[in-house]
């Protein structure tokens, strides 16, 4: 515990004075005063993040947590459990999405073995830093122990401060998890106090029928074990996975060394949802890059009061949201740094009310 | 007209079996089916372009199309004129923010003078492709004669095709034009028959007074023109601009040529608007880049039948929505390319209603 406790205690509420430099710069920059929207705003986060007027985006990380699921021993999920295991390996090997998207954005993409029911051989690209091989059922009690919540978290700390020790600029979250539909829509039930029907959704594609059974498993889970919505590790130990306590270490972690976290997708949203709860100005650090399919991920982000930048449709998880999102968040910042001022280029601002050119 | 006539006579349908081909594939890789959403859906659009399974994007180019307005004497613009030229000149030293965003999608950005009031030098990123010295105010008579108007979307034509010359595998549109939004708007409510106060927007930024005279504007060209809402040469003449009919030329060359066209904004939508009345099979070329913050937009993606990709509150033109598009069409591209098929990683299949791994 003492690693979480130090870690948050390390998150500042982000530079005021960085952010209003970087401001002021924007409206001088060669375009009508906030034409360039969200890209705009994206600056101005990232200046008060990096604690600088003039923030950069070079060195971009992707971590990719997995983990195993007890709960698709309930039968909630479209694909084996094996292909967890299958995926880290195609994904070590850079067949996944998102390591085509990862390329695509200049991202590296590191695997993190969170909970994995598979001892890897160590490997190039994956941290191994499992807490157990595969949380137990949440019908049959708790996903995990507190101190495995706890361990899950900070074992996402350190994924991060090592990836960050090789110069990290900004970290995407990533998962890969058969199931992890499940304990993530449980989360989202048991923070947001939204309903499971109004939550749950089809994940890879769930049937009708599978998709009736998913809600009852989540319904039964949560009253059985009743989280504490406001204790973010008991929520994660109950209906938790290891995947999903990394990701919220993992912003944890990038929030106290002052680095801005693109959020993935739902499973993604899930662990933000626990970060916030365990430090709420570490909000300030993350950037949502995609609204999924997955239903429940419109109330995550109405409770985290959240506008992810992106709707494309995405449902895949692993980080290639993430990864799409870095990209224009990478414009914002170069926006900010390589357009012209009015001064510079000796273009005319706009008239004021006589018609005249306000040079003011 | 002959080189008009030619053009369209070029353009075919989309390449069906190439469609069928790249949906085949993309249900193969390694992810949900369906679970890249967007992505997915332009891969097939590109492999239907550029009659292949397997689309590539390597070469980008963003044609920045300027040109004056005559009907910024009226008052309806919130700079003066001659910022066309110092914006054209900023463009291509570099400082503008179609370059930065050019740049960080890897395109060429490329000016097309295409009427703007100014001779410029002849220099390197600069076609010089002028109609007139501007156009002149929709209020006063037609903006341009019917011959100018076939000779704007003519030039628009040969800028495409002199840059794919050299290399194109994606054209992005773009524009400078001071007051541009004001002839847009009148093309989307004379093409669509939208109320001109339902289309009005600020612009750069008009007060509240300047939105009244920008609406007063446009109704009294409309109801004095009367454009034909099936010909897209008269509206262009009546209402339209240099650079518009140059969109509408760019979008139709490079349809003619099996290339994918990356629609900016506003004034880049009325272009296509133009293009798809001259055209409409050309439209299914086109991809339309972003939601503009001008409210005439919607209108127009409604008569397009089209769903833009981002929504990130832009309203700054010139081919930025472009050029962050085009790195998203790109990545759809690398992803049906890159991505390991489930055969080729060894990952399993979704489970069948009895729960076994269905390897069909």
């Amino acid at each position: 515990m003492t690693t979480l406790l130090q870690t948050i205690d390390r998150i500042r509420p982000l530079c005021a004075e960085s952010m209003e430099a970087a401001r002021s710069r924007q409206d001088v920059l060669t375009k009508p005063k906030g034409s360039l929207g969200r890209l705009e705003a994206l600056s101005v986060q990232l200046a008060g993040i990096q604690r600088t007027a003039r923030p950069v985006i070079r060195d971009k990380v992707i971590l990719t947590m997995a983990g195993d699921h007890g709960v698709v021993a309930e039968g909630v999920a479209l694909y084996p459990k094996e292909v967890t295991v299958q995926q880290v390996l195609n994904f070590q090997r850079g067949g996944g999405g998102v390591n085509v998207l990862g390329r695509h954005a200049g991202a590296r993409v590191v695997l993190v073995d969170m909970g994995v029911d598979h001892d890897f051989e160590p490997m190039e690209g994956l941290q191994i830093r499992k807490v157990a091989r595969g949380t137990l059922s949440m019908l049959k009690g708790r996903a995990m122990t507190r101190e495995q919540a706890v361990q899950a978290v900070e074992n996402g700390i350190a994924a991060v401060y090592e990836e960050a020790a090789k110069g990290m600029d900004i970290l995407g979250t990533g998962e890969m998890g058969i199931g992890n539909t499940t304990p993530s829509t449980a989360i989202a039930c048991a923070v947001t106090g939204v309903a499971v029907p109004l939550a749950t959704g089809r994940g890879a594609g769930l049937t009708d029928e599978g998709l009736k059974r998913k809600i009852e498993v989540i319904e039964q889970a949560l009253a059985l074990h009743r989280p504490d919505p406001k204790d973010g590790i008991d929520v994660l130990s109950k209906v938790g996975g290891f995947e999903i306590g990394g990701i919220a270490g993992a912003i944890l972690g990038a929030a106290s060394l002052g680095i801005p976290v693109v959020v993935d997708g739902f499973i993604s949203t899930a662990g933000a949802l626990i970060a916030a709860l365990l430090c709420p100005r570490a909000k300030a650090y993350m950037i949502f890059s995609h609204k999924s399919v997955e239903i429940g991920h419109e109330h995550m982000f109405d409770f985290l009061e959240a506008d992810p930048l992106l709707d494309l449709g995405l449902r895949l998880g692993e980080g290639t949201g993430a990864a799409l999102a870095i990209s224009i968040v990478e414009a914002a910042a170069k926006i900010l740094n390589e357009m012209a001022t009015f001064e510079s280029a000796g273009v005319s601002g706009p008239l004021d009310s006589e018609g005249v050119v306000d040079e003011g």
